[in-house]
């Protein structure tokens, strides 16, 4: 079984860019040729569908992966679950890799059942047709405790796990950025303690990336150069470039050297694309599909 | 509408005890009569669901509330998020007030979508047969972001929150316990941060607490009297008691003189107390939840 992150690299080598788009849909906000009158459950659920199913379609030829935002699809119920899998399963049938953001976080059998409910495939019996995904979000708050169970589970299904580690959010700072008595933060204290979980040797792939990845916000400036140097084996998840304000140097920090190793996700500023511009809404999320890339690119001088 | 933390206080004096069950049902664990050979997911999800019936109609006599662990349902996908809202709504008709322990954590729209998921009730209409948790609990980890949306919801639905401040785990320690340039643990620090946030009058019931309480674990001997004193205005929710090692003193720390402000949650030791003794399933875990009221009464002194 290939290891999740050179898995994930040669994706990203295939797609000639590290860009996810981000799957975080809001009835309100959809296509109005999507939405009814007066919708029902079913209805908004079943919109929700149609939408996804559409952008997957459009992003799929470009980009390695795509983010799903669980809580779009919890606001739902049992049904907003149910249409996730399945949407899962398509995007995995059109060549994506899917990481389920879902951000849980406990500890011991809990945390084991949270890991077995995010990446655990269905045993084909009568649980459904559908897919889990590749990887998952968590939050770090727990310590080690928190971050082995996934890690057992993903290692034994050749699948991922992005830990939090610097939040992309303003607020973040009243807790991340606080100065420990040894002059660290919390956010560096947070890093090394991924940097030595994710470093055991059951957890590296071929290229010597750790199936631990680490969330590390782009809108920090600063923060991320440092980052990358305490979790050389971290692939980094990057949320808040473009939408929340993340700038060129603070994404470019996220990569080492030799242009690996980060993950550069836009979700509104994609899928909502159709709402600044007077095109057809799928051709408005290519572009700005499109566009994310050459700006990405820009950043790692390929242009 | 009714203040979540002055219902809550109305039904521990009613019952005459702070003690919460914990309901974190594991089908391997279930009782032998409700097993089946060959179990198929309906199988263990139907199996789950008669196990969890028969706890909450044998506890709700003596108890407040009961604390459902989400990942135990999630485990089983959609069908698993079904019989948790199934389940809420027969507790809360048996006149228990329901936590969901879903640790959930997230920013801006996304947190109003986990606030959504875990406290809105249906609307009438399409979404079928179930009700939503009186209290959700939430990771700290993002700041006040990652709070205000959830407490907004709370609050205009006459529900509550409890943040994650001090878990039970051991690993915790790694990063909870880290001592700040100032003196203080990041505990501490976040302790601060929910009494400001949590203390707005509007988060405010009729006797003082916010709706916005905390989660305290019961196994950090001398944290609990401190956290205590940093936040006087949340009542803590006290997970650690029994199984994990928490011991008479934290517990009582985490209580006010007045002999309010804490909820002791137990949860294997009640829901699993048949594992140990002879006698029929349910009365074992009848039997386990007054040996916890009573030493918990023992603890408050009331006895």
């Amino acid at each position: 079984m290939a290891h999740f992150v050179d898995q994930l690299l040669e994706r990203i080598e295939q797609a000639g860019s590290p860009v996810c788009v981000g799957i975080d849909p809001v009835y309100e906000r959809l296509p109005a040729s999507l939405r009814g009158d007066e919708p029902t459950h079913e209805g908004r659920v079943d919109a929700i569908f149609e939408f996804v199913t559409k952008v997957l379609e459009v992003v799929s030829p470009h980009v390695p992966l795509v983010k799903f935002q669980l809580a779009c699809f919890e606001r739902y119920g049992p049904d907003g679950l149910a249409i996730y899998h399945s949407l899962v399963q398509e995007a995995r049938s059109l060549g994506l890799m899917v990481i389920g953001d879902a951000k849980r976080g406990d500890i011991g059998a809990t945390a084991e059942h949270y890991a077995a409910a995010m990446l655990l495939e269905p045993d084909g019996g009568d649980e459904g047709d559908w897919a889990a995904a590749d990887a998952v979000t968590v939050n770090s708050y727990f310590g080690r405790d928190g971050l082995v169970p996934f890690l057992d589970v993903a290692a034994a299904e050749g699948k991922g796990v992005f830990a939090l580690v610097r939040t992309s959010n303003p607020g973040g700072d009243a807790i991340q950025s606080l100065k420990l008595a040894d002059g660290r933060t919390v956010a560096d204290a947070v890093a090394m303690l991924m940097a030595e979980i994710g470093g055991d040797s059951r957890y590296l792939g071929e290229r010597g990336y750790s199936l631990l990845g680490a969330v590390v916000g782009a809108t920090k400036p600063g923060d991320a150069a440092r980052l990358r140097e305490l979790m050389p084996r971290q692939l980094f998840l990057v949320p808040g470039f473009g939408a929340q304000g993340g700038g060129a140097d603070d994404v470019r920090a996220c990569f080492r050297a030799d242009g690996t190793g980060a993950i550069i996700t836009a979700s509104r500023s994609i899928t909502y694309a159709f709402e600044k511009t007077p095109t057809d809404w799928p051709m408005a999320i290519e572009a700005a599909t499109l566009q994310m890339k050459r700006e990405i690119a820009k950043i790692l001088g390929r242009e």
